[in-house]
């Protein structure tokens, strides 16, 4: 482990990163472009998030599946405007005489969407409801970062099909608001949540939904997406179904997803200059019992904790003869474990044990026989956590009525609420120079849009995103 | 769901295994040769064997990351005869103009001890237990099956690094114990379980042990390997480590793995006429109510017995009415449920559960007070199981003393042991016409050998494998 100190996120927010990424061994870099290793203690992170959610989409009907990592170049085509909207970024094999051309995956809906149109035959088969947890590549070109943009992913992303517009529409909303709950909960981040203006929408899909965030450093962050896609794919892949009038349509498909960024959004609007601050719901380590010295007494008033403990937490004692009290201090604080807890002659002594939150520094002393408040203090941090990122993102958001205000306030690096007119000219002029992230249900909180026309919704702007 | 009956497995093996798979809705094909799609059923399947195995590599300390599904040429010839065995099926990615040719992974070795080497410094960093679940790709040549051999499947495999030799050989033996136990503890299959004749090695290893089995129709099956690497990839990637004496030394490494073929074994080994036949710890739907008519009495009694027993068993209620009570009994016993409960106005009257085995076909009667007795009924059929196996793989393999014997018996299906002298031209030999599986720890049962050289370990031959 690296001891020198981490740069200062306000001074150099990307070296920052960079920093903590490599020294709390999240990720390693590997010697082809934009692909990364998850390291364990990363992975750990991952799991915890994957299982929690995997469980939440269990509970609604969603049902795994694997579907192939390849996809023919004609299946790839079959809806056009999908095709158009993947072939920069998509990675080919090498091509085999006599084998058609073959694509990995940069999203499945091509994949999928053939088989849907085998299984699903009447109403009785709707809703289907699919999801599969898996790898993604995308040969990107743009700059890549670890957790937040890289050649290969990993992702969840749920395909349903429906009888209706209304139902499929419906559900498209729901998957979007499950995530929001969903890393509110979970994660501690606070969102913008809405739908994607025309330009910005997923390739094929009607109304693309996005829950988004803005980092330290001004750049926007799109956290998760749910597609409305209508009949847009059901059509180019003919998934007919036969209604319960007797009659023959085309199903109604939404499709949504999350990936390892959400580790990236963790670190970046967590952290600070002592390194990671994990929510202790998906902290693969709750409680690290540091005893003061490598001393039998100490030890063992150490394991008797962690056996009072272990039964409903996440908890190690760390018994390294190796390293300095002050080195495993700054180590855990790097790790971003939500508690440390103190063990040395004094608390014997007083059959007390000192407490120290990550979140906030701040060191509480209970008795030992007051060990079940232990879990509650990590349901505090959970809360706290969450109320910070709420007050980060209030903070970094500003209304703005004019152009020039805008530009002002992206340059410093804060993300803009327009009142909007959402037309065609005006979106296509402010995505010469910013990055337009969402509209939302808001609204307008003045008149005209900046641009003179009158406002019909609420659109949120940075000068660019990650 | 098609209502055909299956074709006889005595009849035809192989069409069997066939209907099976398409009408038990586990796996689909798509339209590249040798890929397909894992259906929610069968998926189920491989999210409690891999649940339940994840949790015992986590006990033993092996710790879960995620490696690139790319390598460079140069990576993967670092281990020359790993990279010439694994040649003839690697997928490329077309060459993209100053890239270096890329390949997907057929194995993480070259991928992962890259970052191995980065990882280990002094002997405190050993061993490194490193696990990864994954897809993996071979463009294979051989015939395709689904779940048998796939030219994309999903696996498990573990690598770790050793301070010596000793210690990495018996590690990967205890892998391949670890193992066994798991596929005769969970799967309810017995194995032939040994270390491969040189030929039949993993390229790369020093020693290659191996979990046999064979098939209905008289192939083999290999449904696991461990490999003890000693430090042929240690040194290709330099693997360093710091001694205890403050000598400096190459690792010694071991690689091991599982896949969705043990899925394909269950098919094939417990599978009978009416279709799969799951070993209760494994089967995604433990115990199937079914109500002989869709009437609210029946209905009402079968939820009761549902609620009593879905907090410690995976149960449902069938409450569907387009099916009749015996479509219903053909479906679920065709998908392997262990337990049905068949629920009448008899059983209602009498307060009692007809209560009927899939594995033996065998009806118990319990009275409904003693409904605790069938968490006790799976674990009996999971024994049952698990004897039937065992007393199916003693009935396929016969001891041999003479080549002739030999050639009759592979010819009728069945898995040969002879006393082996193990000599390279005795090897070479009998490698020409036949599959050389496994050599195990039993004594030779005859002095000789069948070439007449002095005989020195068993080893089992089949007629071809899968």
């Amino acid at each position: 482990m690296v001891s020198e100190k981490l740069t200062q996120r306000k001074e150099n927010f990307a070296k920052w990163y960079e920093e903590v990424v490599k020294k709390a061994r999240l990720c390693d870099y590997s010697n082809i472009h934009g692909i990364y290793v998850i390291m364990p203690y990363a992975y750990k992170i991952w799991e915890n998030i994957s299982k929690n959610f995997d469980h939440i989409l269990k509970e609604d009907g969603v049902e795994n599946a694997y579907f192939p990592l390849f996809v023919t170049e004609s299946q790839l085509k079959r809806e056009a405007s999908h095709f158009n909207g993947f072939t920069p970024e998509v990675a080919w094999l090498e091509e085999k005489s006599g084998e058609e051309k073959i694509a990995i995956r940069p999203t499945s809906e091509a994949i999928m969407y053939e088989f849907f149109s085998k299984w699903i035959e009447s109403y009785r088969d709707l809703p289907l409801k699919i999801n599969q947890w898996c790898n993604i590549v995308r040969w990107e070109i743009k700059m890549t970062h670890p957790f937040i943009r890289s050649r290969e992913f990993l992702w969840q992303e749920g395909h349903t099909a429906h009888a209706t517009a209304k139902e499929a529409e419906n559900y498209a909303l729901e998957a979007l608001n499950r995530y929001k709950k969903f890393v509110e909960d979970y994660l501690a981040l606070e969102v913008v949540s809405g739908r994607k203006p025309e330009s910005e929408k997923f390739p094929g899909a009607e109304t693309t939904y996005t829950l988004e965030i803005v980092m330290p450093d001004g750049k926007a962050l799109q956290l998760g997406t749910s597609h409305f896609l209508s009949q847009n794919f059901s059509k180019a892949f003919g998934i007919k179904f036969k209604t319960k009038e007797g009659n023959s349509d085309f199903v109604y498909q939404t499709s949504w997803g999350i990936t390892i960024r959400l580790i990236g959004a963790l670190i970046s609007i967590h952290g600070d200059d002592r390194g990671l601050v994990l929510p202790p719901k998906i902290a693969p380590l709750q409680v690290i019992i540091i005893p003061t010295k490598n001393e039998k007494q100490l030890l063992n008033f150490a394991k008797e904790v962690e056996k009072k403990l272990e039964k409903s937490i996440r908890v190690k004692v760390d018994d390294d003869s190796l390293h300095s009290f002050g080195w495993k201090l700054n180590h855990y604080d790097l790790l971003g474990v939500p508690i440390k807890i103190e063990i040395g002659e004094k608390e014997i002594n007083e059959k007390e044990l000192t407490v120290v939150k990550r979140n906030d520094s701040t060191k509480i002393r209970i008795k030992f026989e007051e060990i079940e408040k232990i879990p509650k203090i990590l349901e505090q941090i959970q809360a706290e956590m969450f109320e910070k990122a709420k007050a980060y993102l209030k903070e970094k958001i500003v209304e703005v009525k004019s152009y020039k205000e805008l530009e002002k306030n992206l340059k410093e690096g804060r993300m803009c609420k327009i009142s909007w007119c959402g037309s065609k000219e005006c979106e296509e002029e402010l995505s010469k120079n910013f990055s337009l992230r969402v509209i939302t249900d808001e609204k307008p909180f003045s008149e005209k849009c900046i641009c003179g026309k009158e406002a019909k919704s609420v659109l949120y702007i940075t000068n660019s995103a990650y």
